[in-house]
């Protein structure tokens, strides 16, 4: 055990931890500003920067000094005054080795080679996917699909498991996460949604076309800046542009970029993304001080990130307190067409519940039932229990099982997502898990400041902001989801939240 | 010698040349997107990237490759079929092994505690020269270049050097320039210069208020926009941003990026800045495919890249030629009020020719003795044989000796550059050779196409282009500053072709 294991353990961490900004300022670049032609070196860089930041965490050096921390958790006497870093708190100590256990383990268990094999088949799927998917035809995708669920499952071999091997790879994304505790809560949500969204979707029709008035991009934009301000986004820390399909990334501690896209006939798109979107962004600006500059210093899994930006776009962004304030001055300031609109036309509009299939133009009710579907399939696949020549039927009746209707092809059916062709399974669930954690969460927020949703219909966000803040955002990944869950809400996960949230919404 | 030396040193030199562009593009990123607070993390951002590239080309892989590789000049069989890399031309190997071993040599050279201090030490310099520039005083910088200056000497003294330290230094930017060379030219140079500046300022004054006349920023965009159009700026492969200092920056073989800044009232900035930086931009566009992704795709020295700058800047931009054509362009389509202004008024207001204090102001003819002078200075203070104390003094008799005027102050005197603050001894002195290598090609150009300006009057820069592209840019950093001059023009670096240059287009 070398004496400086602390120093030697923070430095990588805070190399690591830069990498991966710089690896994300890549990504957002290539996304938005970059000249068409540089993707092909672009992609280069991404790579090597991804094999300098695994050769990092696999490194001797980085074992030897988690182990020597191990063995010592005393950190203040090592890093000290002349360290660049300051030293942690007890829990944070225990958090940070935690988490570097995790992932130090995890990367230490994928051969390299198997790295480079899925690199390279996802690379390839993801452009088979895109034509595919243009020319609806999933058999042209399928022996592409087939190669990346071989290398998939001999992932989840490498990194071990109990039960399914869909759990290591859940596991990545949603840490801690099982399908033993995942396909009994999905079941249950699966079980009481379903006739609820019947009687939801009798009562939801309402003539829609005031989503569909012309709304010129720039005024768009302005409009959605507006909302950023009100919300305080902080603009000497964060950026808001355009890309093709809207993301976060950060790109630094006090950098962090949204963007969206601008349909000039659907302005919902841009609208609701944006808030969405600064959700993702304000969750990554509030890590606590004394995080900053560390592995904790990221959102604790997908599932919890996508909380926040559902929180906003949906729990807030689409209640009637908000556009309460926003709907006069959308109308008399940005677009006066919607002059003749009724305010409960226009809030029925942006609340419309019918079946669609397309996951992400789906309404929030049947969003969730997207993904179950998704996840029982891909756990099969997985699992080896359900065969590629019987995906696409697989698919086109559970859509009709769970949303009640069918894909005429495949473009709009199991093609859809981009997400398989990138070697992504175990991602899907946390966009539902998203979702219950938001309508969890939001039922605290209003327990314990009842009279927030008065703020908010003055066009005030101070109390949202603060309470997501201290309760979620400045802890980062101190405490693992389940643990953050119960410290926020008082009680683990549990779908009846989001299934009552509903209720209240829409059968009052 | 390890049998696999060359496919080890290719990897390298590619797992640098990527390493470098992935910097630039946090640079560039800086300067251009990147919200204000972004800028602590982004330092060490780039100073992490930094480090990775040093630790690569002083590690013992490389030393290993490149001695191996040394001794085996062959490459083909070892690279072969199933390498990411195209085997390199005999050419090309020998200039690979040159350049490498040059590299490699200077970097071991110096001490990681010296790059430190001079990192930390130019670090709060820059700072403390903005606060003096600010306040014009010199004495408030002096105790901070003090110290740059004894780490500088101490770098050149690690670089080792035969005549005056100064060599190592002006060897950084400028391959194999010596002062044994550079003074005498520079000599002739100021010799010839001065009695010809006489002439042609009193004749060379103009009511220049056309360049004066209110322009909006978006106009001289679309105006510069229409001008990289003609000279075929690859937009696929390249960009157009503003920023504060203008620059060009090269993220990718196929990603090049320039900046500008627009001055509503004095559109010669942005104008002829976007024409200088796409002379830069289209050196860096141009490299052989041969080279491409190595370490000789890059420019030769700054001399020759700022050659392509001040060609396209001064030769062709400011060329009679170029505005027969665009002239009326500019009159009629962006700037109306210009209709009242003769041809020749304008053509004699871009082309003015007066003492002014400010370098880069300055015109092209008395740009030159800008830089004799920092030359003269910073060669003495490096070689220690003029104190500190008296550069002030040095400076403003310098000013009036060589241009006939005299600073005020230290604001618009010895404390106008950033450079020395950033301890870039060394660097003036190419800003001269890229004049002086713009007016040889020139003339080597219009003797090989003495039609070639007939064209220009026309809007077509296809032959200016090629030309450039085949003598100069295809050949990267292949061929030595000197040599590469010697096959463009048939003679060594001269400064009679500048001389001749400005007689015929300033006294004919």
């Amino acid at each position: 055990m070398k004496s400086n294991s602390w120093k030697e353990l923070r430095k990588i961490d805070h190399e690591v931890y830069l990498l991966k900004h710089v690896s994300s300022l890549l990504g957002w670049d290539q996304e938005t500003y970059m000249p068409s032609r540089g993707i092909e070196e672009r992609a280069e860089q991404i790579s090597l920067l991804e094999t300098l930041i695994h050769e990092k965490i696999t490194s001797e050096a980085m074992k030897e000094a988690l182990e020597g921390a191990k063995e010592k958790p005393e950190i203040e006497e090592e890093t000290g005054k002349e360290s660049l870093f300051k030293p942690l708190t007890p829990v944070h100590r225990a958090a940070f080795l935690r988490e570097w256990d995790r992932r130090v383990e995890r990367a230490r268990k994928i051969p390299k080679n198997l790295v480079s094999r899925l690199s390279y088949a996802t690379s390839v799927g993801q452009a088979k996917w895109a034509q595919a998917k243009k020319e609806a035809s999933f058999n042209l995708f399928k022996p592409y699909l087939e190669e990346i669920l071989i290398l998939t499952r001999e992932l989840a071999a490498a990194l071990e498991f109990k039960d399914s091997p869909y759990d290591p790879l859940l596991d990545e994304y949603e840490p801690g996460m099982k399908c033993a505790i995942l396909t009994p809560l999905f079941e249950q949500l699966r079980k009481d949604l379903a006739p609820m969204l019947k009687e939801i979707i009798a009562t939801s029709n309402v003539d829609d076309t005031c989503l569909y008035l012309p709304f010129p991009k720039e005024a768009q934009h302005a409009f959605g800046e507006r909302i950023l301000n009100a919300i305080g986004f902080p603009w000497e820390r964060a950026r808001l542009d355009v890309s093709v399909h809207p993301f976060t990334s950060t790109l630094g501690r006090d950098d962090v970029r949204i963007t969206t896209r601008y349909n000039p006939t659907y302005f919902p798109t841009a609208i609701f993304g944006i808030i969405h979107e600064a959700g993702h962004g304000l969750y990554d600006l509030g890590f606590g001080d004394d995080i900053r500059g560390t592995i904790l210093a990221e959102g604790v899994s997908l599932g919890i990130h996508e909380s926040q930006s559902r929180f906003w776009e949906n729990c807030i962004g689409r209640h009637r307190a908000f556009w309460t304030y926003w709907f006069p001055i959308l109308k008399n300031e940005y677009l006066p067409a919607l002059e003749q609109v009724p305010f409960d036309t226009f809030l029925k509009s942006i609340n419309r519940v019918r079946p669609s299939l397309i996951r992400v133009e789906a309404d929030e009710v049947t969003y969730p039932l997207h993904i179950l579907l998704r996840y029982k399939l891909e756990k099969a696949l997985i699992e080896d229990t359900l065969s590629l020549s019987d995906l696409p039927a697989a698919w086109n009746d559970g859509m009709e099982e769970l949303i009640g209707i069918r894909p005429s092809h495949d473009g709009e059916g199991v093609l859809q997502d981009i997400h398989w062709s990138m070697g992504s399974f175990g991602y899907f669930p946390t966009y539902a898990l998203g979702t219950l954690y938001a309508a969890q969460f939001f039922s605290s927020l209003l327990k314990q400041y009842p009279l927030v949703l008065r703020e908010v219909e003055q066009g005030k966000f101070g109390t949202v902001v603060q309470w997501l803040k201290e309760n979620v955002h400045v802890h980062g990944k101190v405490f693992p989801a389940e643990e953050l869950c119960r410290k926020v809400s008082g009680s683990s996960l549990d779908s009846n939240y989001f299934l009552q949230y509903v209720r209240e919404k829409y059968l009052h």
